[in-house]
């Protein structure tokens, strides 16, 4: 099992201060597969450590494990580069019950697929020649935020916009989740014809889970532009898509966890 | 639809006055369902506004659609006090692909039962009769944030924790995913043979979402202390069940807005 954070180089462009490149700590995502009778049941993406805790608590959630010994067993082990941890109730308790969704992806030992975990294929290449000042970068969360009506009233949910890299911002929708304010984005580009999105970048208000890379990815945008920090799976995967990936972006100063050769 | 903000009746703690009863402005959380070829295919916690494009950027991630003429039809209703929407894609348009989960639950038009929101039956009373100082309440915040390894590593890890009323902090967990840091706990929790957690107080690092407040209600916790505000529905579930909220914990302000009575 992986710990809990990794290191990876990243540019840092400080205020009024030349870019540099230094490590840079990162919180871990990767996934961890739940199976029950040989069959995968769950994949979350989570940070690495204290799995029997996060499968114990998961099954309290889902399922009508309420004791200790309503679990017969938890064996956690490593197959095909991924961590797994099979369960075992004991037979009076509830299973996890169907919700939202029940899985159809079968585990490693059970003989059948993993979950394939990277966005669909896109066709266009993202980032086709353009570059961004990195002082248009750092505006883009304030214009965002001067745009969010549900925050002025809330004070929370969550945000994402697109952006030219011109510093333009051309949508922005509010959601609690922020996953669905992504989605929102992206389609409202698809409805006006926008995509692939190879000239905008998206912004989001929160943190970067492999997730919103994904998301990004399938709408063939050029890169994303964060609040707050991105986790390791998140920068790997923005890496390997060639996005532009800059995040802690406060006042004047950001970090560049990819895409960097992209920024002027 | 509803709309995207809601107003309830809170009980405001500002700092050194008394408590105030006034009204206040909470992001509306509420299904969306989204169906295929008279199935349900997923349900989506979402603030409402926006939902065609929402429906679309989720096709976007999720299926072949990659041009506004992939989608042949959107049809957006409400139906048995949910809202929905019917899409019809193209025939040549790759339908969403099964990835971690697919659905079980069909559509209300398809004659089958949506999805049962609710948590499971819990068999235990939650708030025994205890009461909680307001003070020991915002301490919570910043006594998890102190045990709290990786975000000082990185600067963006959620957390969740355990407290007793008297304000000690039992557990604390991390993780990229707020949920998974509270299944963390909440097996934690499981496995000391400590559920239902009557006595004790989930704390969390970000907002309250209606799925925050299921895992109190399934791990019998007697209420919720979170640094940012809650939902609508997370407001609505923690009154039904009778838990205590409490979230924009900002030195010693904060809002109550479920179970002020349990507090002195």
């Amino acid at each position: 099992m992986a710990g809990s954070t990794t290191r990876r180089s990243i540019v840092r462009m400080p205020s009024g201060a030349e870019p540099a490149r230094t490590p840079d700590d990162l919180a871990v995502e990767a996934p961890l597969v739940l199976a029950m009778d040989g069959a995968a049941i769950a994949t979350l993406m989570r940070t690495p450590g204290h799995d029997l805790e996060l499968t114990a608590g998961w099954l309290v959630v889902e399922s009508g494990v309420r004791r200790p010994d309503d679990i017969a067993h938890l064996r956690s082990c490593r197959e095909d580069d991924t961590d797994r941890v099979h369960i075992t109730l004991r037979a009076a308790v509830c299973p996890p019950r169907p919700r939202a969704f029940v899985t159809s992806a079968a585990c490693g030992v059970c003989s059948a697929d993993l979950l394939d975990l990277r966005p669909l294929a896109t066709s266009h290449p993202h980032r086709t020649g353009w570059r961004v000042d990195r002082g248009v970068l750092a505006t883009l969360p304030d214009a965002m935020r001067r745009r969010q009506k549900a925050f002025d009233r809330t004070g929370a949910v969550h945000a994402a916009a697109l952006a030219a890299v011109d510093g333009t911002v051309t949508a922005v929708r509010e959601d609690v989740g922020r996953h669905n304010a992504v989605d929102k984005v992206v389609g409202h580009a698809l409805m006006a014809g926008e995509l692939p999105a190879q000239d905008r970048l998206l912004v989001v208000s929160g943190r970067v889970s492999f997730e919103i890379v994904q998301k990004a990815v399938a709408a063939g945008a050029a890169g994303i532009v964060a609040v707050s920090a991105p986790s390791s799976l998140a920068v790997d995967l923005a890496r390997e898509y060639g996005l532009l990936l800059a995040g802690m972006v406060r006042g004047d100063r950001l970090n560049v966890y990819a895409g960097d050769d992209s920024i002027s």
